[in-house]
């Protein structure tokens, strides 16, 4: 329960709190919190997914906490006041440069709990097509289509490393697919 | 590529810098870092997990960040030098009060790469024997023994909702066991 916040720094993505916190046993401490708005992420599907080993759309991009690139689903922050599914799918369209006829759920998630309340919302989407010319030149994102197969290996080789990527290429694989 | 880099907040768990950058095309932006030293998580097996739906241990806490309980495997904070699978067997023993004959490696995540450089080492461990006398007291954990194919419809009905515990939860499902 929250005795006391004080704001440490107001950023551009994140701010940093630090609150006087009771525990469930009645002590009291002192926790770092980072808040976030909370993101949307999705599995964009340019096949039938429920087609044979179907083409997923993963992105690779520059991570600079990362010090190189990463491959990642198309994600991003939610703005003030936006809905999750709206967010995916102006991350589709902007990220990847597609329009998606369907986006389905998946989950929300903790992305680290022990330090801050960021939540992302995990979606898969279908039925794509392309707009490129709403599509803002990038420098940073790459996109690359897989077999839903390759990319799962990824996920097991380590080469994809993004927790909500591979959490979410897994859920699709083992709970939505059920191939 | 950093050019500079300041020193906002130095914290018990976490440091915020903020960093000045030049990206890949050359411009030169700002950007908040949460810096932290990476830690280790793992999936406890309390029964043979290649038998037919093997037990998982799974903790329960209370998570300041999602006001309220969650659940997910014991994990923890890399000590200075510590190497990741040393830190596994400190927080079976720490979170659950087991040893483990064994303890093998899934991968390692990025959390959130969006804005820090944490890590997770996860883990999956075996043959555990009871380690009650070292298991410090704590108010804030409860184990929850559950049959794997009970945790993971806890992953798919969002009952579970950390990230490296559902990701784990379907790597060593879909990679490990592969029943």
């Amino acid at each position: 329960m929250q005795i006391a916040s004080k704001r440490i720094h107001s950023g551009r993505v994140i701010d940093l709190d630090v609150d006087t916190v009771r525990f469930p046993d009645g002590s009291v401490g002192q926790l770092e919190m980072i808040r976030h708005p909370g993101a949307a992420a999705v599995v964009p599907f340019a096949s039938d997914p429920r087609g044979k080993d179907p083409t997923v759309l993963l992105i690779q991009q520059y991570r600079y906490a990362a010090n190189g690139l990463l491959i990642e689903i198309p994600a991003g922050r939610l703005n003030p006041g936006e809905a999750p599914q709206v967010c995916a799918h102006r991350e589709l369209l902007e990220e990847v440069g597609v329009k998606a006829g369907r986006v389905e759920r998946l989950t929300t998630i903790w992305t680290t709990p022990g330090f801050t309340d960021e939540r992302i919302h995990l979606f898969w989407a279908s039925d794509l097509t392309a707009d490129k010319p709403a599509r803002e030149p990038d420098e940073f994102i790459e996109v690359i289509p897989k077999p839903l197969s390759e990319a799962l290996q990824m996920v097991r080789s380590g080469e994809i490393s993004d927790a909500k990527t591979a959490l979410s290429l897994l859920f699709v694989a083992g709970f939505i697919l059920q191939h």
